[in-house]
């Protein structure tokens, strides 16, 4: 059993690596014992009257509430929608709690349910239950978000970090650490050359297509916190798998690049709201591939490595030099309240 | 169109009461314009796949965290499990998403979790999805708890704050405004001769008997935020009624009604987080009294008004020395942080 070596909750604890995992399973899972809980996916699946529903939830933390390319409203959408897509569920009913601090301006708590609002629209979902706290000021930092998703999965879709095989490719839907260094750069007002937006999308419409297509999927995840490192991690524990990354194949905007040098962060670690990892049949990468650059949040998409029968549990990276490196799950905490 | 007049937001939009109300109308259901939200029921209700399912959500930021009777833990899983119930739902999954503040003591945060774990069990609900975020310290105050549940409502079963109907009778199963006295009186510190319990407790059983008996309940609604008064207003205006309350059928502890004169609170305004409203034929009304009197969390049920034609969304109080007086919503905010 996983043991916690603190007394405090620490920030590390928020930030989807090492730390994260030992805490969910320390506290949580060992604590609220089932298995759809334990499987650890984006979103619980499960039967209700004879349909295959996926439920998931997320709260909203960002600091900044508006950063380049979105903001907490739109953001608190987007994850949920995406929780329930990478189940391969279409994302239906969505609630939203809302903590707010006594004295945020009216005017940003507007532009937020109006963004939520845009955001719900274009994924097709509708935002059904709601709830409003207020705590004195001081108590929150301007305003929190939760969101709540249900989403139907169709019959025969399975799709799951448990299903990643040996042989398999893994492809992204485009650049990597958009989302991070664009709310780092906001918050922290570094200005570069290029500025950064957030990656931040709905990505129901690009796993549609995908099984559309009738494509064996085996694996979709958002790498969001921890970056694509981390989420590659979690998968490869889950399906008891070696997965290997090719650097030269990982798509970076130069942007991001120059921002994460400067800042000495490594943009495999840094989250993202709108990729997607796919991990299917290497036969069938190629399809896989021209479907999702056909779609609006997949025109980048692009193959960065494959899946191999061990050592299980293990992520490495071919590196441009022609080495190989471990890459680990995020340990510490890079970027607190990223998303 | 209601609308907002102030530039912020205020403790009072977090009430539950008129300023809620308001807040909700102008900004929320305006915006995510569906039935499903415009309804305001505690959860909405809509088919997938054939069944008939509610979908709610809460967020709870209740100070102090620990109380008589309960704490945050038990509170956000009673809270959901009792939204769903009042829909006439079986409440089934819940997800939980925290918020911690750094240096939140681990021990703290185990006894919440232990805490939810046996409030799901008592109630049948398993937790299947959870989501952690750690905010830097003082970003948030120790611990905020969100919960979303789904549940299934059975075929014919069509409960809600529109339904209520002139000639029926209005109860509830116990004591009125233990929860907020309680929570009161630890935050401040106040000792009474006697200390209140919180009443939270998850009241699906009682609603499970109360359609077991083949009932016609037109109404269950649970008076938390903004207390008997302000929820019974809510049910008048969703059903065009008027609801007439008797003062000396109104069941009170002393202890709580000894605080709340001391405090200078009017109890029917004071939350409470067990009790259900039951609104059903006068027919039925004594064979509900027996049905709920026969359960746990139902002892102590008793009649304490009626519905009537008019005037329409009004509630009067019929007071112990024989006149009437209106009883509106919470105006104002009495006691922040209650749940």
């Amino acid at each position: 059993m996983t043991k916690l070596y603190t007394e405090c909750v620490l920030l590390d604890h928020g930030s989807g690596g090492r730390a994260s995992h030992d805490l969910v399973e320390a506290l949580f899972v060992s604590r609220f014992d089932n298995d759809l809980l334990g499987a650890l996916d984006d979103a619980a699946v499960f039967d209700v009257g004879g349909s295959k529903l996926a439920f998931t939830t997320d709260s909203y933390v960002v600091d900044p509430i508006f950063f380049p390319g979105g903001d907490i409203g739109s953001l608190a959408i987007h994850g949920t929608v995406n929780d329930l897509s990478m189940r391969g569920a279409r994302p239906l009913y969505i609630s939203c709690g809302f903590i707010l601090d006594e004295g945020l301006p009216i005017a940003d708590l507007k532009e937020i349910i109006a963004s939520m609002d845009r955001a719900a629209r274009e994924a097709g979902v509708q935002i059904v239950a709601g709830d409003t706290k207020v705590v004195p000021h001081g108590a929150a930092d301007k305003v929190f978000i939760n969101t709540a998703g249900i989403g139907l999965v169709p019959t025969g879709v399975d799709i799951s970090g448990h299903n990643a095989k040996a042989g398999d490719a893994v492809l992204i839907n485009g650049t990597i650490g958009d989302h991070g260094v664009a709310v780092l750069s906001k918050r922290e007002g570094l200005a570069f050359q290029t500025q950064v937006e957030s990656d931040s999308a709905p990505l129901n419409g690009l796993v549609a297509a995908l099984l559309a297509a009738n494509l064996d999927v085996h694996v979709l995840r958002d790498p969001t916190r921890g970056g694509v490192a981390t989420t590659l991690n979690e998968i490869a524990a889950q399906s008891g798998v070696a997965i290997k990354l090719v650097e030269e194949a990982l798509p970076y905007k130069s942007s991001v690049i120059g921002a994460c040098e400067v800042l000495g962060l490594d943009p495999l670690y840094i989250a993202n709201e709108g990729k997607c990892l796919v991990i299917l049949p290497h036969a069938q990468a190629e399809r896989a591939l021209e479907v999702m650059r056909a779609e609006r949040y997949g025109r980048e998409a692009t193959l960065i490595g494959e899946v191999a029968a061990g050592p299980a549990a293990k992520v490495y990276l071919q590196t441009k030099i022609g080495g190989s490196r471990l890459v680990d799950m995020l340990t510490g905490e890079q970027l607190p309240r990223i998303c």
